[in-house]
């Protein structure tokens, strides 16, 4: 019985001339300790929602990627985040959206799926139930970083947002997430994102809507995507990968590839994917510059890559 | 080229040995009224688009019905709004959650379709969205109903919700939909929802999102969901019925049967949908007592049911 794990901190245009030896060290050393965290659950015989919930809540806690302390600034100088969990095995799902000073949104979509009645939570009622369930909360200024709030005081004044930011990145999709496949056949997909600077509107993206930036299920796929999240929700993507598989006859690869090089980009989107089937094979697809991406299966596989 | 219109009032518990003749006749009066109004438009070579969102206008204007004017009481005593837009032309996409005081949320979910660059927004941020586009609001007390009130206070010290509530549905799906193929050969959806009485901890169901609740395809069809929100977005419903045409190579017979009958209640969903396809091909299935529901189509067929 092969098992696996996929993660990805984001794509966009991501170019290695842009990028300093240090910064794509940190970048690869971040990718490489949620990796291990997730591999070591599934090695172990834990589960597949174990090990995508830990491997997300590693980059949530690393400032490099958006989503938890990275966290970009919203219009009103706060960090509102999303997050989504599924598990393949009984199509069991958590969402939150909008939540603020939780420091791992995606233990609190966990806690959704687990100890409610509901999919999905927003905003203040989302947070009431966190705090019921005694969900871990931290100070707003645990989520300040001095280069992404510069980057939104340059823009704060205006309509504009950005899908994320950082120095060489003005269109990088900030989003992170982990797919996995355990010992014992079940498939799970976590996804969780710091959302757009200076983001208006209360705007939901893709990431904490099951379907679209998320979807496991344990007779075809696990998976979590990153990107324009407007387009991967009218795509509703992360299931198209699933019903290629289903009712297409596709294979994981032709699916992902498919949905990834034609069916979002026919409507103009960008972005990537990570998806695993439930044989272990694993497919990693963006049509972006990059994609901070990495695997590792039980077959003897393990990557690293941004570009 | 055929052309019709498909709505629903929700669906559940509804045994005609419960209904009065008067109360059958007020239900049956209100679907009829919403569906000559689509009727009217799409039979003047209106579009789909338009076709669909005055037929849930004049749903939500009507307080038989769990949405707009007829939105059920939430834990704390208010009216709080889902609804969403799919134009299956151009996959183009709009929604809102969580919305108080707006008359006609559909119309809100509209204007986010064509005039944000964003698909669903939610809470305050859809509502700050809403004023700036200047989409009409009323006051608290529009939305009062003696009734639903009083179902309000009988259970609002408990932990429990109701999906609606009127004296003789305690299991009725409050959501109103519509669906539209037009004379340019254009599909599109709409739904809107009051919620569940008593609701807690902005629950999104899946009458706002993209995929589970609502979606609309030129190349397949527009479909409406109502039912146990939950299951539809865990089964990514709306969609389902479509790729089941596109990739399973179903008609919308056996795409939608196979939906409802099958896949919704193998997870233990249930509820309704109503679907239209490329051809002007009408379905409506639900698998509970009853779904408030109607339909016309150029073929000259026209019926309102309940049972």
């Amino acid at each position: 019985m092969n098992f696996g794990i996929a993660l990805h901190g984001g794509a966009g245009t991501i170019l290695k001339k842009e990028m300093t030896l240090d910064k794509e060290k940190e970048y690869l050393f971040g990718l490489e300790a949620a990796l291990s965290r997730g591999e070591k659950i599934l090695s172990k015989g834990g589960s597949a929602i174990e090990a995508v919930t830990e491997t997300v809540v590693e980059l949530e806690n690393n400032s490099l990627f958006n989503a938890g302390k990275g966290s970009v600034f919203n219009h009103l100088g706060k960090h509102e985040m999303d997050a989504s969990i599924m598990n393949g095995k009984d199509l069991n799902a958590g969402a939150v959206c909008c939540v603020e000073q939780f420091k791992n949104p995606i233990i609190l979509a966990k806690l959704v799926m687990e100890k409610s009645e509901h999919v999905m939570l927003t905003g203040n009622g989302a947070m009431e139930f966190g705090e019921k369930m005694n969900c871990e909360k931290v100070e707003e200024s645990y989520f300040f970083d001095q280069l992404r709030y510069d980057q939104w005081q340059s823009i704060k004044d205006s309509d504009h947002f950005q899908l994320d930011h950082s120095i060489n990145n003005p269109k990088k999709f900030g989003t992170v997430g982990a797919v996995a496949l355990d010992q014992h056949g079940n498939l799970a997909a976590a996804t969780s994102t710091g959302g757009m600077t200076n983001k208006k509107f209360g705007r939901i993206g893709d990431s904490s809507i099951i379907g679209a930036g998320n979807y496991a299920n344990n007779n075809t796929c696990a998976v979590s995507c990153t990107g324009s999240g407007e387009y991967f929700i009218r795509n509703v993507t992360a299931y198209d990968v699933s019903c290629l598989m289903e009712m297409g006859g596709l294979d994981l690869k032709e699916a992902s590839d498919k949905v990834i090089h034609e069916r979002i980009k026919k409507i103009g989107g960008d972005g990537g994917l990570i998806a695993i089937d439930k044989n272990g094979h694993i497919e990693m697809p963006f049509n972006t510059e990059g994609m901070y991406r990495g695997c590792w299966s039980s077959k003897g596989i393990k990557k690293i890559e941004i570009y």
